[in-house]
């Protein structure tokens, strides 16, 4: 049931691993919606995923880049204009990666090198491809550039750790980078903050199970899946949604308005039923 | 360039009354995308308007309705739903009127019963709406419900009056029935926070040109039309938004992410000159 | 330990019960730091309260009013400037009463005279004190008036019913009046979003207990009790917070920037142990 | 008219460089409330400015240090608990600076380098100012820590460059810090979002002085004074607020939650005239 949303459109898709990967699932619907475009990862995570089976299976080229560095993005984006055959109509930016939660190191003891190594990976690195795109005038008018974020950027959640600080600058490069590119080249640019979503990634956030599961039940339509957030960000690239920008949309069956739900409520209850002999 | 996004989707449309309104512009599109719906308004506005044109045009029919009135919308939503042959997927609630800006008392002197009833027309009559479908199960799972509002629930400005306040009611009953309504069936209730628009009803409030003028230099894409805010529903009415939920979403070219342009900024400095010659 | 913030400064307080109230610890407190005020509840209130002792402890008289009737409020707010002989500083909303929590009634049933009467009782009353105020020009220049209120102002609670549409009304009539009566007179308007406190009121609220325990632990400063609020109420009403206005200040131990603490997911994470047997 | 509110607390206050800074105004406050405190600003700001002046009238002592560097952080606090004689109640971090903007390069043009300091200065020295309080166990139970922020954190702003994204992630690490150190220690953190404030570091600004204007016109209350930022710092150390944590404090006369104030719009207004001769 494909509605040919993004016909004749081209695109940059960042942050596809394995089929795990919510931009792996962007680029099937986007493919299914007619839109051409490049997948592009960092050369390790092409070692380890397996990338080229989704570029088979959408027809796209695939262009090895690192997005902290701006000589690499200079090449995807020349590239990419090049295969695609013109300009660029969307990117998705879903990177994310923090040195300190990998080494177990806590938030109050953080090491400085790695901060600034979560937030250029995470978060500048999305300023760099905006600015690349910008230089090289290489999105079309009312183009649309997405970045996936997460409710960190607003709540602290226990172990996310620099994550939350990194979303919070990413969160506000959309906005500052926004603002400029809206009103030079009318081309939007926006964050998605997703529910909690088993990926690769996202499985090395300390106590991810319970999170998804108290997220679950708090969410009254539950928790939004990658295939959810791919259906969301189609909407976004579409034409049906030039007006929006500079905003960050909670993509999350709710859980953003909830404060307490009946079902995490009653979950939580059962906590402290006789059986439970734990002293806490 | 139909995309047959509401394709076999049911509807009701609230507050359409002449071609300037965003519920015209709404019904237009979503008839061109395959939804069938029925149009609705209060019978006054009925005879005001043109109503009847539009019907026409989208082989739709007109139910008369109060949405104060629980009885009237009762009615409503039966006679939907054997016109329109079952359950319902989609409405729009684009509704609101303040006695107290029609009759010119300023915040700081509102009449009380033109209070209530500018909370009972444009935010109460969201709840009723909602608290009929909802009785009379009359929205199908992964329904869509959408109420226009606008930024003023945020932020205070000149002369919207005791609007702002219905605004805020508005947004937090798609909140509280959102959590319901989703947890139960699965339906989602939302808010689109809308740019200033040149309608019959917004052309009441005070100032409202110049606000457009200043909202649309602060807006990095310019002010959202009626025609892109009825794009914009149309992504929501879809299945593509299924995990949205409980959110005000800001459609407002950016002015809501915006604290200063250089567009408004330029503009501003110039009524510090002695003469204003300049042609921009 | 008294540091004579409000010294010289006459005020109004509303909704003192008894001595669980958060408006009774902010009158002990406004006595200690050298205030002088009237204190008001509606004479049902007076009856089943024991306010006569507060207004024994701290020299204060009582007037009974009901805060939704402006010819009530304009008796008290004539009479207490007599009394205080001058203009008022401060003033405390503390009301809140809804019909439908009350009668058991759940959100997607509510009764609407009912749901008029929440508001009324709950937020319009806020409009008309400050309306009062004004029309009477019964405040000083840089006086303080706060109302509280509560996060479900902005997020959804289980069980909080059409208070939370209430709340969130009180906070727009805060900014809407705030913006009005600080241009105009250097007043200005505040809500303090208060942890949930047990108090006579509070206790009617469906599955408060549960409620507390969660938010106690959710937040890294715990809740904050009563007495805590009035001494962050004394810093409102004192010269020091004089460019603090249109503003809902958290005061909550942290809950409202909390997404999940380590000690609420602990807790919660002993709901799923094998002693526990239910099926859900 | 002092009223003892710090009396007997020590505290660390970065920033001061002038009399024009608003570290100057809160560590004046601070003593006249019987604070004693260390002041601290780089070798190079020291240089710049006149800060023994104000260590001679506050009998206060300076440690040279760079926020940036956590050894020079480790020196300072350890020196400030051996002169003051015991742990700290609050720190100030009033610390923000932009080699872009220095430089003159838009936002869409940063330096990398340039990307990296005006985070690391403005943003992650508060990080390492809170890192090497908490190792050094240096703040007291109940002690307060305030960062400086401006709402181009959450708003876009012509010229403000890339330290709208360095105050959103001060925000935010005030956020992730404030959970940790608020449930291990009861300390509080927090930020002030004060109005835009002319001092030396706020004069390289491109626009500022208009964006003072409207920002003027836009407050109910006016622009807050670094004179008024300093009374609310004093109420955020003191006992009265100990419950307040992770928040952003919006103190800036109300500009915040303003939309369009009337004498802005009319102010505006004027700038579409032929000939502006209004002495207003």
């Amino acid at each position: 049931m494909a509605y040919n949303l993004l016909k004749g459109k081209r695109g940059i898709i960042f942050g596809a691993l394995n089929d795990m990967s919510i931009a792996w699932k962007v680029a099937e619907l986007a493919h299914e919606e007619g839109a051409e475009f490049v997948l592009t990862n960092t050369p390790i995570a092409l070692r380890m995923g397996t990338l080229s089976e989704l570029a088979a299976k959408c027809n796209a080229q695939i262009i090895p880049s690192d997005a902290t560095s701006v000589d690499d993005l200079e090449n995807l984006v020349i590239k990419s204009m090049e295969i695609l055959g013109g300009k660029i109509d969307f990117v998705l930016h879903s990177i994310g990666m923090s040195p300190n939660v990998r080494k177990g190191l806590t938030y109050d003891r953080l090491n400085y090198d790695f901060y600034h190594k979560t937030l250029d990976i995470s978060a500048m690195s999305f300023h760099k491809v905006l600015h690349v795109c910008r230089k090289l005038d290489a999105i079309n008018e009312w183009g649309s550039v997405v970045a996936l974020s997460y409710v960190a950027a607003q709540r602290t959640l226990y172990g996310y750790n620099d994550m939350a600080d990194a979303k919070a600058l990413l969160e506000s490069i959309a906005r500052s980078f926004g603002y400029i590119y809206g009103r030079d080249k009318k081309i939007r640019v926006n964050t998605v903050s997703q529910s909690p979503t088993v990926t690769t990634a996202g499985s090395g956030v300390k106590g991810i199970d319970s999170l998804i599961d108290f997220s679950e039940r708090m969410s009254p339509l539950g928790n939004a899946t990658a295939e959810d957030c791919a259906n969301y960000c189609i909407t976004l690239f579409s034409d049906l949604t030039r007006k929006v920008t500079m905003q960050n949309l909670f993509h999350d069956g709710g859980f953003s308005s909830m404060g307490m739900s009946w079902r995490a409520m009653h979950q939580y209850d059962k906590s402290f039923r006789d059986c439970v002999n734990d002293g806490d």
